[in-house]
């Protein structure tokens, strides 16, 4: 991997481009984040109202005409990031390049196919571009330690959330037998669907036990969640503590735009690139 | 106890099948782990479709089938624990021991007993198995951490609780005289069931206070939920950065297939079998 | 108060009632505890049973037998307690001292006065006399150490708490105004107490936001809450992370039957009495 | 700024009444602070009960000069605070100096203007004068360092949130399609509204899912909420273990009235006056 390194014969002009778009450490850089994000929050607000009836009745025109603008601009940005990075099929299909991908795709298939009420939700995933601009402030920083006390946090929260999808589905069936069809609790994955609700503690009151077994049987489950809500939260902050003691790193590689590598990596863990 | 230890007379093919079946070292117990748990998790799979009454009345053959199959698979995995254990009986009444049994005595029970109903419930209990699977991962390391932390801090949690409960029975208790039959508050222990429900942040909705003296009551109740669940969670956490700075074990007794051994036992601590 | 401390003159058999009646540590003290839990909670399971109306209709008689059964008891109990301690007032206007007169108050009353139905809630008081027998169980050490680190933070908690209830009136005002009586904010008080209940995330639904801008809101009323419940968890989590490292104490007074004194205490510090 | 320090030519009787009004280390700071305390108070209740249409139609007349009362001796206070400050625009421009204006402006506004209706919540501002008397117990070393730790943490819990308002986004908008308008959720909006109200386990009911994949989807954004609030738990915790080691001040600068100054700051940061 290490050996098709090709940083010496990568183009001035495109070095440049990557470090203005991939990059938030130049003024050039910053200003693009920066246009960047404005522009995606407000595609993402314009997805938004679109879905309101009322609001689209009286304004489908300027949405239209604000759809196929912001379209047209994140197609010519993800044609940069294509252009700019050295291996443009690695960054098609990472998880950054999908994501820039489905953010246009919408308007164009719409020309074509006509049940425009999916795509909706496709044109969303753009707040997930959101998540690139990040970088622009130093947030990064916390969100790595963050990201680090979550990772060396996870299997045991794993642990801890195997145990409770056992308890929902145990809990649910005995309600499902206890409460019975009358009472709204009409079926198991229905019963595990209200232990869900009862033990996460959000309570809708869509169903509710009516019997005096069920609500013995349902407050104990309350207190029970009220309880374990404890055990993920110590997980967390015991890694935490561990985790904000320790420098992190925020190269990204210039070859593929990969992030995340060890302190002391000198190449990208990914491709090979010198970092 | 030590005594009797028959590691000596016991035949090579039932200790291999001991090996296969109890311990996930081998290649072939982690075959037969795996084997298991996708059996298990389709069976349980089975047991909710049965209970929507759609799908019931719509594939009632192939339900049938499945279930006669995982019992017949399930019967002779219990068979052959019960052969490869150098003491049946202690592993026959011991909680996975019974697990096993349940899981498989509804589709023989049906054959004789004509509401199966109640049965469902208890073929349930297989997602219980579950548990014995863990072993298979390493995710056991992490469980056994979070099993000592929850160790350690259950009398103080058990002093939380006994608080809460006496809390919920005292204030339900008030809310009754203050609410009234009339608002839902029909007798103390749906009052309790009510305290419960909101102490606990749940909410459901099914009985609210109405009276301005009720309301301000159950502000002050929701107040005192939302503050006290810190007490849980700073017992859980102080106990959790305790316990995950030492070592765990997870070795599985080859007689009576106990675990939870100490890091330097020699023998099982509930069988006195060599470990 | 230190001068006054009668010790010496007080008679053996006084003093071996009150090791029996206050005290953990004998095997007679340890019959007498657990035997009044029995018919503490006992006489509560009454009066729950004795709310239920169908209940209270089929086992009138009985109720009411068990009812003065328990009622005598407690008296002889009280009747004991003020006989074996040396300043039978300082008890008798005692938290315990008063709890346990109402308990046996209510039975009394009903003789002379017809409406029982607010003395059912001060029969309940009872279960606050359970806190006393805890000394049975050494659960206490950790009771301790739970108390000990909420002292330490109550201070915090309380500022903590003036916050909530400064943002719950601010926020419940504002929706007021953005909602209006036509949604059911129908004065500033109740838009308080839906404030309550969103804000600690209960959130029955009884009084819920319609229009766009109080759904907005809301929707930062939430997740607000859902926020600063980390700010008691982190305090009560710090705390207790300092007091579980210190010993407790949990001897009772002689003379005045209170409890809590430091470790090095030699007197009292309620009543001067010598421990 | 340190230059125009104008300490010496600032009259004694002046300083005196800064002393009293802005400090509550004398004994007339603290009855001045007392007294002021209860004044906010009764007239945030006055506002409230206002509110309450049965109390405003029975006791319009008593309310009505209680709020003239309050403004009154509001209006004296706020004049005493702009005399005693050495620069009067600094301190009325500052938040409290422009709280202290608005919980006076109603009344007076009221005179010329009909709709009282809205003014009736900047009265409550009122209460975010209380803020200003914390000072008055040594509570505020608590805020302080409760502060601190919030400071100390608020970029990871707004990395935390930023998260969050994403996830209940791409998962509101998920449900609109899954859901559809004809089970309440009529608009992405909503539908985010109604992912807020799931992930932040408040739960109203007033929207919830009916459609089974719509009701796993839930289960599953409340296991995730349910998990997730461990996030900012584990931050505050970890930073207020920090903060609650370090010591703290809460002088304030008898020239512009700021406070927040380090341990061993001589001059006021936000004017340069002597401290």
């Amino acid at each position: 991997m290490n050996i098709e390194s090709r940083d010496e014969s990568f183009s001035p002009w495109r070095s440049k481009l990557h470090e203005i778009i991939f990059e938030a450490n130049t003024p050039a850089g910053r200003i693009f984040d920066l246009a960047l994000i404005i522009f995606i929050v407000l595609s993402v607000l314009c997805v938004m109202l679109d879905s309101v009836s009322e609001f689209r009745a009286a304004h489908s025109t300027i949405l239209r005409v604000l759809e196929w603008f912001f379209t047209v601009v994140f197609t010519i940005e993800y044609g940069l990031r294509l252009l700019c990075v050295q291996r443009p099929w690695r960054y098609a299909i990472s998880f950054y390049g999908l994501v820039d991908l489905l953010s246009i795709l919408p308007a164009y298939l719409s020309l074509v196919i006509a049940g425009t009420h999916y795509l909706l939700v496709v044109r969303l995933l753009r707040i997930l571009r959101i998540f690139r601009i990040l970088k622009l402030v130093n947030y990064l920083g916390e969100a790595r330690q963050l990201t680090r006390a979550l990772m060396a946090s996870r299997r045991k929260v794993g642990v801890f959330l195997f145990v409770v999808v056992t308890l929902v589905v145990i809990l649910g069936s005995l309600m499902y037998v206890v409460e019975g069809e009358q009472n709204g609790f009409t079926s198991i994955p229905r019963s595990i669907y209200w232990a869900v609700v009862t033990l996460t503690t959000v309570g809708y009151g869509d169903i509710a036990p009516r019997t005096d077994l069920g609500q013995f049987l349902a407050a104990f489950i309350m207190i029970l969640g009220y309880a374990i809500i404890a055990v993920p939260t110590g997980i967390v902050t015991v890694e935490m503590s561990n985790a904000f003691r320790q420098p992190v790193d925020n190269r990204a590689c210039p070859v593929c735009a990969a992030e995340g590598h060890d302190h002391n990596a000198l190449y990208c863990k990914f491709c090979g690139g010198q970092l």
